[in-house]
């Protein structure tokens, strides 16, 4: 069954042979920012498509963003085209879970500051408190068990942690990887047993400020933070409080409160990422949003998108649809 | 059966409490630096034994070094005490392990680099290459597959990756945790297939400059390489090239080349750790040798030695001893 592609960006050409060779013989892609009315395509690749992009073909049935989630802007767009089904690209889960797990463990080991300070030949930081802690046996709570987090929960059981998953509405199924699975609204219940808190889960309604000063007091002492999910979901000063004051042993950040403006993320420009000067704390680790990011999970990205879209010339169903209303 | 034990120090109250709590009501315990002749232990804990705490009492059949490995100091002592056995407490085996998987995956993200960055508030680093590697699928070669070794395996396995273990001597059964082993004898075969090389060897002669730069230039591009063992067992000039130069990837290093003189570290008092600046490097996690450090596994030695000297008060043999000809 024929298909048209249109990728609404010009990929690199690596990137471009990768997705050629697997894609089936009924697949035809163009490329480009650009797209004139009278366009034939039925299958859309961007993430923050622009109104003409949407109009331009009135063959389009389907829209595919290139990663996990939403952007609000999108969102927004979609309500006025409700035939138009939304389907996501997971190709980067696997790295951002890998990430998360880094994350974690550097934190937990306070890598940063013993690394800076042993750059100018320093050996020992003065032993206010434990340096070092310790996960074998410690309990993860991990906030959102999709394709993010299934996966930081292997790693976890490979470090002999023992795991506890959260989702919007726990089925009475422990769903795999995970020694016990509850409800988001029992959060209060098991958030005391979290020596640490991973956080995988898109940006909602739901999501926004769901772990806040009343939350993070519920940790136990020595508790870890985890977000590769979105900064929104915990409260930006609550979360500088606990770790100025030492109630959280340390954390580590992929994902911000402020983002830079325009291209290439300002461009090289320094821009803060909080109004709290984070920066300043020992007990965290500060990573620019690149979780999901990697070389080789670049090219991956048009493994997934040839499957995708294979799925269509073959007259099936594609896969990873995004409900609108939920938002993932 | 009574059992006097004698450790060669002053344990602060908490570990003593711990200890004491733990002990079979046969052992008995006396502490402290000084030790008389005609004293009666039968087991003296200690890593580096003056001789006269050898001599002092005639009754010593066992040292115990609370940690794992021998000083080359004792282990020259020990050659005109034939009669007594020495052990180990392998009590930080787990820590090293997980600080060994946490600076590979650290390394293997360029979190270093990425932190110093963006708390000047700067979002990306100049794209020369790559700047994150997926570990997901890789090969992991584990060399020196004890205590450490194996739970470093499991983590890996966590993580997807695939286990090579290399021992010295290898036995036919695939040891629990590997897919493969190999004898150290057929290193070269298997570097050109290590995506990591972690290296968790005690200091021997053999181990001495066992991975030189012909070693490392076996290894694939873009290689990971840790050393959690001593750092003897990679040759310096080597391993600081290979890093300038991009052959590796990136290392995570907790064990060095020079190290502090005198009692506490120098007493905070800057000392490099090698006559190279490691420290000008990005694609480095620099860690002053606190692999096995942590305030629960300072605790858990005391466990273990309970466990240990318990051991003699059962009229057991002591587990863990230590071959003074192989040296571990």
């Amino acid at each position: 069954m024929k298909v048209a592609v249109h990728i609404l960006w010009t990929p690199d050409e690596k990137s471009m042979e990768r997705l050629t060779s697997l894609l089936h013989p009924d697949v035809e892609v163009t490329t480009g920012e650009n797209v004139e009315p009278g366009a034939e395509y039925e299958i859309l690749v961007s993430g923050r498509p622009k109104r003409e992009a949407m109009t331009a073909s009135s063959k389009l049935h389907s829209l595919v963003i290139p990663f996990t989630g939403i952007p609000q802007i999108t969102r927004e767009l979609m309500k006025d085209f409700p035939n138009v089904a939304v389907h996501n690209l997971h190709y980067n889960a696997a790295t951002t879970a890998e990430y998360a797990v880094t994350l974690m463990l550097a934190a937990s080991k306070l890598l940063i500051p013993f690394d800076r300070a042993f750059r100018q030949h320093i050996w020992a930081l003065p032993r206010q408190s434990n340096q070092s802690t310790f996960l074998e046996g410690k309990t993860v709570v991990i906030l959102g068990y999709g394709e993010i987090g299934r996966r930081v929960a292997r790693a976890c059981r490979g470090l002999g942690m023992k795991v506890i998953a959260v989702r919007r509405s726990a089925s009475e199924k422990v769903p795999e990887g995970a020694d016990e699975v509850h409800p988001v609204g029992a959060l209060e219940k098991v958030l005391p047993r979290a020596n640490v808190l991973q956080i995988a889960l898109p940006q909602t309604k739901e999501t926004e400020n769901l772990i806040g000063s009343r939350e993070l007091d519920l940790l136990p002492e020595g508790a870890i933070l985890v977000n590769v999910g979105r900064g929104t979901t915990v409260e930006e000063e609550p979360l500088y409080n606990a770790l100025k004051e030492r109630r959280l042993f340390a954390a580590g950040l992929d994902v911000w409160y402020e983002y830079p403006k325009g291209p290439n993320r300002g461009a090289g420009k320094p821009s803060p990422p909080s109004k709290f000067p984070f920066h300043e704390l020992d007990n965290i680790v500060m990573s620019p949003h690149r979780a999901g990011w990697s070389e080789e999970t670049e090219l991956r990205r048009f493994d997934y998108l040839a499957e995708l879209v294979n799925h269509a010339a073959r007259g099936e169903p594609l896969p990873s649809r995004v409900d609108l209303v939920l938002g993932y």
